[in-house]
């Protein structure tokens, strides 16, 4: 009789949300597993979501830099962000992160009404990283905190939105709705001339009942009245968009990412030519990330995949249902650990997730969770490890063998 | 190439202490294995440990009833507490529950001294056993909240505890630093014809430095000067139990299981002549169980076992340590479930549990996790199977069969 044990792990986690970097998700896992199987090959790809934390992961995994940017922050104070400067194979292209200058966590509480916030800092890190000679610039989202339909960055990169009498509009996607022309004069030089692109969730859309206003306005902080307020300024503004610019074939109203971080995507599109594109395809493309993804799968006996919660929203085009998808095409199994294990978490069994499992030990509170992240996850996946060796054993017992 | 799956798989688990039954947790769990593999044969084996539950379990695999008795609490208050009449083959035997009638969970927290509270009320549950016409009593030992060396137990069977003067003495341990004379001309006529087995822990001893004095009383509430008066008063009592008693080769003072609840063991040994054997050796004998435990653990593929918590004492003779050495023995692999996994828990895996797991999904309060029980023990079944699956489809992708 024999047993069958993984001889190459892959470990393809994304961050834990205000705990741990994807990094050092997949380094926590990574040595959980090589306590179990020792001599086993971890390969270790930490998955960047466009949002929190992208920009530092990939700087870090292609060799490049963080470059530090004080920006204006979602409410108009400073903040301190960055973007980063790619390296290796990637040297040329730019990542910004809009969360760094305009995420939900930069929103005080007392202060999260989306129609107030703005993402000029976005547009202040864009204009640096063009003006720092990037050739290409790729723009994450995700965590926003407004829905200024990217008023504020094209402003902060020379744009004048203006209202009927000629004057400019505060920041804030409420105001669009008095947007009555656009005036590129001061358009920042190389805005048009780089390529840029959007990583982005498609299902995002900015306008109708499924637009941005009515779909994350609540979580941002709005009331009913702001909701329904910003819904039609959005609606405004996307008339104005798309008669300033020359259609290019994307319909700026419910065309896929239009939406994305409350509507930066179809202001960048239509006015910078900007690219919307499915968002793992950018940050997960061989010619951004450190190495081929697909090709690490296919070479792996199992994937392991991570992500702080697994729940309902997880096969919303999260982290793990990606790895999961690229794996079952592979035929690898996957295994997925998390953080906390949400309502509708079983749901993940259908996209491909085999197997799932939480780091909770003991009846603790999330800040416990959080503090002791690193070692949660690294006993979490040496349990994962052992119940799969159990199963593995299984078969030198000699249970009865069942076609596969 | 082929899987193998689980066929055949006994669920055998202790109750969670507050929330469950040995038998809720048992069909939880099977409900959760059969979630994953429709047609699979689980057996449900619930585990007695001796302590709270007990009486009701054995009642219930047994086809017994379960009898209810008001008897002499603790500190001294009524309590309603219960043995049982065991039924089919063990008809004839009776199940007391000594924590039904002196647990540590009927001592307010106010009255927690291991030096006041008595046994009275297991003598009367021995009693009423008798007077029923019972020919064999099991006393299960654990969760005690009482240390008066079996004082009280025998005092309700009749015996007289005197001081020098010739008067009885108030209950409670440390009182028995005055006794002086032991006298059995009232003991209840069938206390000695009937066999008396105490299922105790055998490594609890009733004096020196590892005794229940000092062992147990601070958890039973005792202050550092409690515990050295009631450990000099226990040192006393053994060595007038040694002399009114013909000595049957058991060492009064550090015999094994003399300690067990607090010295019920010395005292109803010496004065009974009470057998003090291993626990699991008297719960799980076939002529008291519904059926052959290791028969049917011989039959499985995979064993699951759980408790409320596995921690480093597990293996010091907890309801899945005794699994796990007798599985180990049968060369079947174990699993174990827990409520929680605390500070040693991987230790466990140096006695036979191959691969643990915890129930909890998401950050919550234990009274959260108390009051969800069946919910995450089922669930968290489930996602065990799952894994263990996984680990067998490895065996079908080809990973590198390693010599087993």
């Amino acid at each position: 009789m024999s047993m069958h044990i993984p001889q190459r792990v892959l470990v393809a986690p994304s961050g834990f949300k205000e705990s741990l970097g994807a990094d050092a998700v997949a380094a926590a896992i990574a040595a959980g597993i090589r306590r179990v199987i020792p001599g086993v090959q971890v390969d270790e790809y930490p998955v960047p979501d466009g949002g929190e934390g992208t920009a530092e992961l990939l700087a870090a995994t292609t060799g490049g830099d963080l470059v530090p940017e004080t920006v204006t922050g979602p409410v108009g104070d400073p903040v301190l962000a960055h973007w980063a400067r790619l390296g290796g194979a990637a040297a040329g292209t730019a990542v910004i992160e809009m969360a760094a200058a305009a995420g939900l966590r930069l929103v005080p509480h007392g202060m999260r009404d989306p129609g107030a916030t703005t993402t000029r800092g976005v547009g202040e890190l864009i204009a640096a990283a063009l003006d720092d000679g990037a050739t290409r610039v790729i723009v994450g989202c995700g965590d926003s905190g407004t829905s200024d339909g990217g008023a504020g960055a094209l402003t902060a990169l020379g744009v004048r939105i203006l209202d009927s009498h000629g004057d400019e509009l505060p920041d804030g996607g409420t105001h669009l709705g008095r947007a009555a022309s656009i005036d590129l004069a001061g358009l920042h030089p190389r805005a048009r001339d780089v390529e840029i692109v959007l990583a982005c969730n498609v299902h995002n859309v900015l306008c109708g009942p499924r637009g941005v206003a009515r779909v994350f306005g609540p979580q941002k902080g709005a009331t009913p009245e702001q909701v329904e307020q910003l819904s039609s300024a959005l609606e405004h503004w996307a008339e104005l968009l798309a008669r300033t610019q020359p259609v290019t074939g994307l319909d700026l109203r419910t065309g896929p990412g239009t939406g994305a971080s409350g509507g930066l995507g179809a202001g960048l599109a239509a006015v910078l030519g900007a690219r919307l594109a499915p968002r793992f395809d950018v940050l997960l493309d061989p010619a951004v990330a450190p190495c081929d993804l697909d090709a690490l799968i296919d070479a792996a006996d199992l994937v392991v995949t991570a992500e702080g919660a697994i729940d309902f929203q997880t096969p919303r085009g999260k982290v793990p249902a990606e790895i999961a998808a690229r794996a079952r095409a592979a035929g690898v199994p996957v295994l997925g650990i998390a953080g906390s294990l949400g309502s509708g978490a079983p749901d993940v069994h259908d996209i491909g997730i085999d197997a799932i499992a939480s780091i909770l030990t003991v009846p603790m509170e999330l800040a416990q969770a959080v503090e002791h992240g690193d070692a949660l996850l690294r006993d979490a996946a040496e349990r994962c490890m052992r119940m799969i060796l159990l199963g593995s054993a299984l078969s030198a017992r000699g249970a009865l063998p069942l076609a596969a």
